[in-house]
């Protein structure tokens, strides 16, 4: 095999068995996943055109209808980040020129505008302070001024914890003929969503949040009035890799081979799935709903103001601002340090403003709250005695 | 939390635990990973700007480059399949106008003209049949009529079989002022593959077959005249998820939030590459040479015919000749039902002709080839004989 025997052994470093400490993840995700979970995660490999994974990818699009209450044939997990299967959407739907109108009042929003932008899109933003989120006034005269092709709206705003309220919006952009594209990232699983109802025509999330496994495989999910945007395109979709004409025919009958699907990953959502549905959409909101409460009496206890107005706070995440004269960051860090326990600072505008504190799926437990709590008020104490 | 209670319960479907064959995957890939990687990837989870997350994303940066004997530093694993880490090399690079040179000679090939088509370039192609390679002066010839800004070959062709030589192609390319662009995906961990001496500027590659992970996380390296030309771009890089100008910040000391990595992913690669490195490249790349041609022996014992000339074939994965009058797709899936062992049909031209036989990573043992070989003497006989 003439094997050239001078191999440079520069980056051959021996690094020991891996290791990690047990972090309670009360961040903005990942969040832990369930043990169950874990445990599908190392079951032994199939194919990914093995008969017994096809059976598990129409499982898997099955239960994702439940978790999100669509029909939407084209429903699949994508083999990436939540931000691909975000990219996704607009990729498809966006033609060069088409008005993409975003409502922006946190990170996300930001991040759907550059996206829009480099598919060609003509970009219009409606912008909100962090923390706020539109009324259905506001959604109708910026569609009147506007007359987008496409709507977006991040329904649960990571950077902020606020939710933005979607029921009859579907119905405004069916109205003004235009697509509704909606953020799930941080609802699916953990906050009342009712993706046909309220006519959303694209959305997305990840799997790290309220579904409540590990991060790298993010469900997508076009309703036939996006697929047919799609369909008529005059262009090619300009992004191979999330280019759903093509996915969709592996997801679909034809099984037709475009890339390999992370074997694994499919097997953890689809008990993590599987833990939805034995749950029950009802009781799982309401379980996010009672803890986070548990959290928000408990902050307020400690002398601490939620960011987010409550009515629109977020079930799966909290905004908490940082006490005048505290250090968040020393305070996050010590909570990681001496207690396990991650809770992160604020991305942007609400940069050294807030902490981020997730309740998601199977972290969103009486004991995490509990425990949260008790440590964050020992920490504190030490930083304001300071 | 106003909850509404008409939850659809249709797609509410009650799917029993997981359970998949014990598949011996000795396709083109996934192979089955190696069960401490499994092992691996059941480790509880930290977050991914944990601190002890970035030393591990530090730690997986080096053993790539152990495993593709580079040094450079923009080395890092894509959060997605081979053809995202793929993707990544055109998208980065490509600026609309910019002639790319493709080397097909195999369905990989054509792929790489599809995706440089996406992103503007100016495609030319050299072709070869599919299972035969290109010599150095028929890509100096080449690279002397389509004078390209990047010259893209597929080191190890996954539909062929067939291993291109990339020795003093990297020279070539220095003297006519252009990149060189390399499929490794069925070559990493299992091939020789010296990235630095051969002059290569950009590879990627996966975690599935040579390197003996699950799939799900996909290796890509950008040498420093790559990322200079990302640099000197007049436009943005067209593709958000893939935009290394955005990633590399993550994967950089500024440890820049871009996208959420896959963690138990990211655990099971740096135990992939731990393994490899343990090892030792010679003699890991000595093993699937010993093993291939354990195999071929045994195929020509059976009275089959490898596709591809002895020269250049790959030790991770061989092509057959299909006999005539025999029902290939039938001798597959009786392997499948009747031994649970995985081999692949042919891709494009080659469909119907030949079958894939993958020897990768943990799945390269004398074992797998013996039983594979006994099994197709069986159920050949019997397809034979009808």
């Amino acid at each position: 095999m003439n094997a050239p025997t001078e191999i440079n052994e520069t980056h051959r470093v021996q690094f020991p068995q891996l290791d990690v400490p047990p972090r309670l993840l009360l961040g903005p995700g990942p969040s832990n996943a369930h043990p169950r979970v874990l445990q599908a995660l190392t079951m032994r490999q199939v194919g990914h055109l093995d008969p017994c994974f096809i059976q598990l990818m129409n499982e898997i699009q099955t239960l994702l209808r439940y978790a999100w209450q669509t029909d939407n044939p084209l429903t699949i997990p994508v083999s990436g980040a939540g931000s691909a299967a975000m990219e996704a959407t607009l990729a498809n739907t966006v033609e060069p020129g088409d008005v993409v109108l975003v409502g922006v009042k946190g990170y996300f929003g930001h991040r759907l505008v550059d996206m829009a932008g480099r598919y060609g899109a003509d970009v219009r933003k409606m912008m909100k302070p962090w923390g706020q989120v539109f009324s259905l006034e506001e959604i109708r005269e910026n569609l009147e001024t506007h007359r987008p092709a496409i709507l977006a709206l991040v329904h649960a705003e990571t950077s902020t914890g606020a939710r933005q309220p979607l029921e009859d919006v579907g119905e405004l952009c069916r109205e003004y003929n235009c697509l509704l594209l909606v953020d799930t990232v941080t609802s699916l699983g953990g906050v009342p969503l009712f993706l046909d109802r309220w006519g959303v025509d694209m959305a997305y999330s990840c799997s790290q949040k309220g579904l409540g496994c590990p991060p790298g495989i993010s469900p997508l999910t076009l309703s036939p009035r996006a697929v047919e945007k799609l369909h008529r395109r005059k262009t090619t979709v300009p992004n191979w890799y999330l280019d759903m004409s093509l996915v969709s025919k592996y997801w679909g009958d034809e099984r037709t081979y475009h890339h390999t699907a992370p074997i694994n990953m499919s097997y953890a959502l689809r008990e993590a799935l599987r833990l939805v549905a034995e749950e029950g959409l009802a009781e799982r909101w309401q379980r996010h709903q009672d803890n986070v409460e548990l959290l928000w009496q408990g902050l307020e206890d400690l002398g601490l103001t939620c960011h987010v107005e409550k009515e629109y706070r977020l079930p799966t995440l909290t905004t908490v601002r940082i006490p005048e004269g505290v250090d968040g960051k020393a305070v996050a860090r010590q909570l990681l340090d001496e207690y396990n326990i991650e809770i992160a600072g604020g991305l942007g505008e609400l940069g050294g403003k807030v902490w981020r504190i997730g309740l998601m799926g199977f972290n969103s437990r009486r004991e995490n709250v509990v425990v949260l709590l008790e440590a964050l008020d020992r920490v504190l104490q030490k930083h304001q005695a300071k």
